[in-house]
């Protein structure tokens, strides 16, 4: 790689290349020097977006809830790109994590992408990864981003306070809304979709939830999220849920409060970055400087707040500072 | 504080003052320089206790057979120190967490010290509390010293991380069994117990931990952990549960597995040390540096991954290096 290259790859993708687009998404998902290079010269252009988290237990219809959101907003216009970062999603099908993904309608329709995006083991890479991901989709000039998640981990969690808008998905009947609960869920998302609304017990759901988010702090003069029920595989009431995501972004603009989210995600997004680069100095190979900082700690040579230090010193000195210097 | 000071208080401690050992303690809970400077003067003289980590499910009965345990081992002549960082442990009872709490028969056994640790906040400040308190005890001179947590959290997990011999406490009923494997417990115990088992299902449960733990990948020759029932409030099985645990040590110190556990837990630490100095790098008061840098962010102007590493590198040096130098 030099740095030639990605701003080659950098300026065809900021032109609207797909192919562009999708080979920067594999240096993303590979990770190292090169994929924090070309974000960091991607993301000056970076804010047009509108990032939208979607989360929600595994069988709540999540991805069918995407594609049909990502049908409803073309009808308006609107461009979509899709970040699947759950693994064992659909869209990846077991198959090589590609490029667009051929399905239904979706197929062969220009204004959508979708991607997904595998796990980089589990210091936590997934999120980094996630949040590079949308911001090369926004740099791109995709009008609506979605990065969905299956919301069960703190990782999904962290991909969900990186969005402006967060949908979080249940199903009838309690368990799920308790799942969500317990995964901190509750209190991030924007709007409330209670999907498969089919189902017996759907709207006693959506009872449940709204007595739910009542009980959690909220500013005065602060409206609750909206409940709303759909059916997504069959298209009914997406609309609505579409409606009240485009609201919800609207609502931050007029309120001001879009400029104390998007501080809020760039500090969630620092925070999940710096842990990382903390993670990743401690887990180095053990043959060089940090197996043999370790060792003196294993004898009781060398304090391990000590240790921890000089393990950051040296990682955020490596890379010789800003990549894109 | 004055280095002097710090140097008196250690040299308390070293020379068995319970006194000195609760404001030690006192002084870890509060976290900061100070905490580190006393945790780096005392480090090298750890490394002799057997580190107990012991946790469950709220309603195991976990405080109880801390104390059972307690007893059991002080009828050997060994000496206990209990940590419990479960804010809500009975140990506690919703008092001022002072020096020792009087409870029943140990109330004025010397050789029993029992502490509650507070909780810092959510930047996992709880770990490095209950690691640096475990070394005040260790290098003390305690014998057993038992880390109590209720393990429902990633930060439970941790603390267990940092012991020698893991015990994790199940009640009769699968449910406990489930909340143990989702939160990763069941990898990491050494020694599993089934307590109060005088109800119905104790047998059942034995047979289902002993059935899921041979599922779980071993090395080859390695025997699968004990699985014991026992009711701590009758202290019934009580005994053959501290066999087992001082059975482990015995274990690890024959095969030379104690060395491999020791750079394990060295790593561990270091390693949530390096996390929570990151996640302290970033959430400092909008005041200074630290907000300045993540507003550029906001404004685009600076990449996450840029920020991340000056935050870090500031994080590093601000504290002038070796706190104990």
């Amino acid at each position: 790689m030099t740095t030639d290259e990605t701003a080659a790859l950098a300026d065809r993708l900021l032109a609207g290349s797909t192919r562009a687009l999708a080979r920067g998404l594999t240096w993303i998902e590979a990770g190292g020097p090169r994929a924090e290079a070309l974000s960091a010269r991607l993301y000056p252009h970076t804010g047009r977006a509108h990032v939208i988290g979607l989360t929600g237990s595994p069988g709540s219809g999540k991805s069918t809830l995407a594609r049909a959101l990502a049908t409803a907003a073309r009808a308006r216009g609107l461009t979509v790109g899709i970040v699947a970062v759950d693994p064992s999603s659909p869209y990846s099908g077991g198959a090589i994590l590609g490029d667009r993904i051929r399905m239904n309608d979706l197929a062969l329709d220009p204004g959508v992408f979708i991607r997904s995006m595998a796990t980089r083991g589990a210091l936590g890479g997934l999120c980094r990864a996630a949040a590079d991901a949308v911001d090369l989709l926004d740099a791109a000039g995709w009008n609506l981003v979605l990065a969905e998640t299956v919301g069960v981990g703190q990782d999904e969690v962290d991909v969900m306070r990186l969005a402006h808008t967060v949908v979080v998905v249940s199903v009838p009947g309690l368990g799920d809304d308790i799942q969500a609960l317990k995964a901190g869920l509750l209190e991030i998302a924007d709007v409330h979709v209670v999907n498969k609304a089919d189902r017996e017990g759907a709207s006693r759901t959506v009872a449940e939830l709204r007595a739910m988010l009542t009980l959690l702090p909220v500013p005065p003069g602060a409206a609750l999220p909206p409940v709303l029920a759909c059916t997504a595989a069959r298209d009914e009431g997406v609309e609505a849920v579409l409606e009240a995501i485009l609201g919800h972004m609207a609502a931050l603009k007029t309120s001001g409060d879009l400029e104390r989210r998007r501080a809020r995600i760039a500090e969630a997004r620092v925070l999940k970055i710096a842990q990382e680069l903390a993670a990743e100095a401690v887990a180095r190979p053990r043959s060089d400087a940090a197996g043999r900082l370790l060792a003196e700690v294993t004898r009781r040579e060398l304090p391990p707040h000590a240790c921890a230090r000089r393990l950051l010193a040296e990682a955020t000195t490596a890379h010789g500072g800003d990549p894109d210097g």
